[in-house]
């Protein structure tokens, strides 16, 4: 049994501690931190044996304590990271791994100094049935090389306070992720175009949008992101090959014929849509922490991530192309 | 350009006039004939050429007139087709052929005393291109020998008046051609399953029902006639084959997402679910008799509908099995 | 930490063993039993703290065992169910409950004894997300009254020896219970047609077959049962309401265009299509059973499917209509 | 009886003769202009009534001419719209209005000193199911205004001397249209995105490409064109709006189970998606010439898709963002 501590337990920490606890074989909440005492306590004390702690470094050297899973905002996750590279623990970082790509590279830094890998990024759709079956076709290569992808990546409504710089940030970051994935090779240029906003966007943020990546290889990729679209939660990837495409994400559930419509439910948001994958992409970590071995997203995918999101962001706000710079990729993730 | 003398100018019959007048190339409205002098007249007048009748044996005296198009109510058939015997002239006639199996017979034993086929009988749906490409897909053998049907037929709502005779008559009347054309076999017997009504129904109306056939060839088929399922109109058919099943009717036309909702619009009713099908129809009849030739369903086809339909609506009578009885198959329609 | 006996580890026994040690949360094998003692020994061997035995009460003595799960062959569930109750075990017990209504009456009248209920009957369809999602919609009853169920049930083929007493006993039981849950209501009436088998059936096999259910409100269910279809596994319900229809079933993956076709992979059996079902239901009953709880399919539910299979095994032979008829519903079960 | 000279029998040109003698009520061929003598007399011989022409202006002064229907290659288009003009004949003229944007301006300068518009242009996925539906939901505002488009347009392989200009000039014009006419606005600008080509495209071919246009109303479009994609042809377009999107093109057919596999054929090629579409065009501008009136797309719109064509092979062999530059639109065509 995995002694975990999950540190940060705002929304997405809170719901890894009921995952932990409730859906996953293999693992226990052995502590919670949180800035905020109370609420620290208040979940340990739901949970047989888990102890509350308002310092991270303090959860980690609970001795019963044998992994990580950091959740807290995403400034945070540098320092937690390099408390768990002290005490050489395996952690499961939600993405970011850290908010810039200057950041990313000195955590990419000391797990090298580590000398083997201990960190899984929170790329979830990783670990999202429809994007695994796609991944295994396009590395069969049945229908030849992948030549451009087509995402659609739509949210009913955005909260306040969200920016276009968040759209990049916070959602097309999934969409780098599984572009590099997918195609298993890097973002090279970024371009955004901005059709007249929504009548439904809040002042100021430019909804929806379209993203264009370009990669080493020379394939085109194009996003629709689209986050006060109203209609519901719709994530969708076609790869367009060299004699076939595939599509993944028209999850339909429920045929109805009702009052001279025929069709059925969106999906509300994105717990609902990628609830498996969460459940997957945990239990996927407690297995391989427990065989004493990392895999899935790494602190490279991290990083490159956060680059791509930088050049991003700049090319929404210039309208030009931005090319992405990289360094050489180290031998610890070859 | 064929002459052609439309007979009945109700609903489908002035329906048919505008179809030959506007839509079917190579064809004219020659005479137009109805009880209902002022309908008549009201109808050539719109149209060049066009002369009104009263008496459709007149109308087909008109030596404007190459070919007759029957659309008067059922019971008015027989007359009008041996009318076009006595002349020798083409009919399309409007299903039923007539209304009842024994009026049946006697129209097939005149036609046979003609000596060759004249009548083509309008089961339309064997011109829908979804019917025609299962039905290719049916002859090739492609995935073996067709084992079952399951038909679905739904109507919004049914005009008062519609009684349980008429369910069988004048709606499963389609599932019994096509039964009989897509697996090119005889029905042998019938059965109605009765479920408690739906509070929709008018009182007296048994809506939805359950209506099986037995094939000579062993098949079973089953049809789903729901007449006031309120959402639209729905005509589907599945053919289960030894190695494979194939479906026609999801004719969905535009997807739309909006309101939490995926989905599109269903087809209100049947002229706009089978309009294609009703110019094919013409337009391939004034094709052919244009030719000299005669196709599409014929004396046989009418006859053997009347036979199963009396059987069926004696079966939603009696809650039995009732075998369907035919005369052996005349030799100008084997 | 709920300590499980599964009792039987052949096929379903050795999966549900491999599911509570790697899938299920809050349960740990703590016993197998199997009258082959290797098989149970190796299986024990691979699992920490679990014991074999050859004896199904004897692993039932175990003191680190809380609750059983009977996955043993039909015939030898009667024995156990026994066992556990005299030790008022909570129980798991596979479908069938017993093979026959007769022995399915004595496990009710013993269970009556009890007190209480114990037993859980694996019908795991009811934890399929897409039935939970139908009987959720019915419940509501936004689209009026259910009036007709349209089940198909495809296999792409069987395994030696199975006989057209199976195709009731362990393929239409699922759409027997299905029916029932979905419905609230008992079935009265059951009917099969036979049509003229698939060349790839089986010698004696009738295989498709129309399998037509009548319940007491009067509702009318046809299920489709073609088990050598060949072209994978398909399981689909569509539930005619009064004002709706809902379908569930068409679950349909990654969409790809290729070599003129569209489309994608069918199921290949029913592990892939419920694997998901199975692990929620045993995860459910192991949360209950940690609550003191018993919910789920009952005892009652493994009696009606028995009095119904055997109904449906006649109406199969005879061709006839054939009457349910089933004891008076016990107050524990109500 | 309307009297059409047809000027061009290629391909398209014969297509036209046949559908007017055998799919178009109220219309007959009277003459058909080509420069290979026994190319047009074989055509003409076969229709009753048609003479045959070597000289486009001597058809049209058939006296049994009263409209032309132009499809001879684009660089002729210019001369024969002029004959037309000069005899005040209405002209259905296949696309392109003329190869580029001069010499479509000199032919709408010499419509407007004519005063009244003659010219339909051949854009006909205007007449095409799908299409109208769209613009027609477009137009009701249902979903709120349109933000972007997301076309396909997929050809399963060129013919031999296929060029990047043609894939432009030739395939996205269409889009170029629909674009225009969907939105009801011009296109400002243009970009041309081109990933590393297939295996399966020609050597020198960029296939496929991702072409981005802006709209003077600020709404972006994108559009996969990929013309040796091998497995069939392939239109479809989704309308984004700002509550709802609105997809069309996804025209299914039959759907079919068979060896492991769901779906069924995709449309081989532009003939048969669109054949339906050719027959209503030319019957819409047949109804509406014998009314005297002219409606359809206009030398206007042939003119800027033109005008834009050239602005996108522009940008496709620059990689840059081309501004398109169109004249003020004249009265006539407001």
């Amino acid at each position: 049994m995995l002694g975990v501590a999950v540190v940060g337990t705002g929304r997405m920490g809170a719901d890894h501690v009921r995952r932990i606890d409730e859906v996953i074989s293999g693992a226990r909440v052995a502590a919670v931190a949180d800035i905020d005492a109370d609420r620290a306590k208040h979940l340990a004390d739901g949970i047989d044996g888990a102890t509350a702690y308002t310092d991270p470094a303090a959860a980690m050297d609970d001795p019963a304590v044998d992994a990580v899973l950091i959740a807290s905002p995403g400034p945070a996750h540098e320092a937690a990271l390099l408390d768990a590279f002290a005490r050489d623990l395996p952690v499961l970082c939600e993405k970011p791994l850290t908010p810039d790509a200057a950041s990313a590279l000195r955590v990419l830094e000391a797990e090298q100094k580590l000398g083997h890998r201990r960190v899984q990024v929170g790329f979830m759709r990783r670990y999202d049935a429809g994007y695994r079956t796609l991944k295994a076709l396009l590395d069969q290569g049945t229908y030849g090389r992948p030549l451009m992808l087509h995402n659609k990546h739509r949210n009913a409504d955005t909260p306040p306070g969200f920016t276009n710089a968040m759209m990049i940030n916070d959602s097309v970051v999934h969409e780098i992720d599984v572009t590099r994935w997918l195609l298993d090779d890097e973002i090279t240029a970024v371009r955004v175009l901005r059709p007249a906003p929504s009548g439904n966007a809040p002042d100021g943020l430019g909804d929806p949008q379209l993203i264009l990546f370009e990669t080493a290889g020379g394939q085109v990729v194009d996003t629709e992101l689209f986050v006060n679209c109203g209609f519901g939660y719709q994530v969708s990837c076609e790869a367009v090959c060299e004699s076939g495409s595939a599509r993944i994400g028209d999850d339909h559930g429920v045929f109805v014929n009702s009052a001279g419509r025929w069709g059925g439910s969106i999906t509300p948001g994105f717990v609902e849509r990628f609830e498996d994958a969460y459940d997957r992409q945990v239990q996927r970590w407690v297995d391989a922490t427990r065989r004493g071995e990392v895999e899935g997203p790494s602190c490279w995918d991290g990083y490159a991530a956060a680059a791509v999101c930088e050049a991003g962001v700049l090319a929404q706000a210039t309208g030009e192309r931005v090319a992405v710079e990289l360094i050489e990729r180290p031998a610890l993730y070859c």
